[in-house]
């Protein structure tokens, strides 16, 4: 067998490429056994590393890896449009992988990625993902890593995401200003850090106007759905009938809090407010129009991308410069829910 | 330089790997001056197909590709996730590029994913695409293909659209049942396959209950937004007052109508039934309940990869049967907005 290639042992092993590459480097991470088994081979089919396919590593694939954890009706639809967009323009591939939200399907697609040798990743960790050394395996590896929406703070690498905390501070003292003074609040399910970012943003809004904080207007949304929105504005409208404004979640719950209060003939926003967060294009359609919070979603996507490409680039000039953690703004958009 | 390989004479020339490839064979459809250039080179470089790397080519490159006109909130998201979802399960990776509709970057990204060495291409056509010529090339390079939702009939390869003609013809039909006679249908711009489909379908039902068919009573919604069907049910209302039901291309225009008649006092279904097509997941949230038509969506995506999957083992085991052509049947939701 002449040119035989790492492909070659690592598929006659039922290994991976990358485990072959780091075995004949002698890595630890690599169990000993296996580590064994691709020397003795590698030895027996005369294996030379390939000059000229060492050379073809270091070229770009220009194709870049894409993990989220699926592709829903609004977010990450037009985060993923600001992915393709930027990466199209320029002259780069993207291949998308869904994790469902998994940290072991995540993991196991990094790996995928490694082995496709895309020259960079984007993702979007999964919501039950802890641990992260599959992503600092990734960087140790020098492929350059971006995350956005859901970041990991501690991770060293260059981050995307919307300023969760400020714009929820921001549409609470908006209501708060506007007269109300018990603001119940829909939040997302725990342990997600988006959900307790706007939770932390709407207590410290409280807070600051020198409400007193009742965390039973705290109530949680589980599948963040427009019949989610009905039943919990029902729920908060017979716990508390002294609440004067809903802050929710997503428009799409804010869209059922609003269908519940016609359909009881609550006046909105005479009696009650709602305030929704995402700027959905369909709130813009509501009766009355909801009021909302704008987030650049699809931005978002481009400037991560811009960000992975900028470091793909550094990366092949050796001039690697620090990495980025960039919160993008938002605003309150405030139409016919709110006073 | 040892082991030239066709990239490194296509990066040479600046040419992609497939001209280099088809120009080393004499092919006539790549110009004359390149097919020398190539001849020229591959000579002085003393460049010899590498056995090893014509074996590697025809192994599996576990990855497909999927050419579609954009994401949008409804239609493609939920396309992508039955292609992922089923490519995932199968252990195929997905490279996504967006034609934006236009036939020449549709035409330069199967140029782009043939040098990808995908196993397959999924393409929905860009409504401009009349020329095929590109995806026959696909074909006579052996690479399956599979046209999805929108399809060019006369092309020989698989399909898998909805039968949107029947679909359409199916609720026209329910409308005539339940006692409507003035029907206004608003259809999606020309020359689009499938909305013309749908038209079609909706002057059949006419036809087929003997009721004159008046051209006047269809509009076209360019922009297929909530807006237009809003605006359009206005003029309908304004230049028909003799309509009873009205049929929209979509959940969105359908739900347009709906806040029309509603602000302005016109009974839903009493005045005028409202039928829209998708069963967008909104359209059980409007009040009253929008009636449309179920497409199997997610199914449409899952079923195009399964197809592209299967051709791509069948190729590979020598035993390519027949071109499927399947068109997944749709259902009437009869909801509150008709009688």
């Amino acid at each position: 067998m002449s040119n035989v290639t790492l492909k070659d042992i690592a598929e006659i092993l039922g290994v991976s490429v990358t485990t072959v590459s780091k075995a004949l480097k002698d890595y630890k991470d690599v169990k000993k056994e296996t580590r064994e088994a691709v020397r003795l081979l590698a030895e027996k089919l005369n294996y030379k590393p390939n000059p000229l396919a060492l050379n073809l590593r270091n070229k770009e694939s220009k194709t870049i890896g894409v993990i989220i954890p699926r592709i829903d009706h609004n977010f990450y639809s037009n985060v993923l449009n600001g992915i393709i967009e930027e990466a199209e323009s320029r002259g780069y591939l993207v291949i998308i992988l869904f994790s469902g939200d998994s940290a072991k399907l995540e993991k196991e697609q990094v790996e995928l990625l490694k082995d496709k040798r895309v020259d960079g990743v984007l993702v979007a960790v999964a919501t039950e993902a802890k641990e992260v050394d599959h992503l600092k395996e990734l960087m140790r590896n020098n492929i350059p890593l971006v995350l956005f929406d859901k970041v990991v703070e501690d991770l060293k690498c260059s981050k995307v995401s919307i300023d969760d905390e400020k714009a929820a501070f921001d549409a609470v003292t908006y209501l708060i200003d506007s007269g109300c003074g018990h603001i119940a609040h829909l939040r997302g399910p725990l342990p997600t850090e988006t959900y307790t970012n706007r939770y932390l943003g709407y207590k410290k809004a409280v807070e600051a106007a020198e409400i007193q904080f009742d965390p039973s207007l705290v109530y949680v949304s589980e599948e963040l759905s427009f019949e989610d929105g009905y039943d919990l504005a029902k729920k908060v409208m017979s716990e508390h009938p002294e609440v004067d404004a809903i802050f929710a979640m997503t428009d799409l719950v804010a869209m059922g809090c609003l269908a519940f209060c016609k359909d009881e003939g609550i006046k909105v926003p005479e009696q009650v407010s709602i305030m929704g967060f995402s700027n959905w294009f369909m709130s813009r359609n509501s009766s009355p129009k909801l009021s909302t919070v704008d987030q650049p979603i699809t931005l978002l996507g481009k400037e991560a991308t811009s960000i992975l490409i900028n470091e793909i680039k550094e990366k092949k000039e050796d001039s690697r410069s620090l990495y980025r953690s960039v919160k993008l703004p938002t605003k309150v958009i405030a139409r016919e829910t709110t006073r």
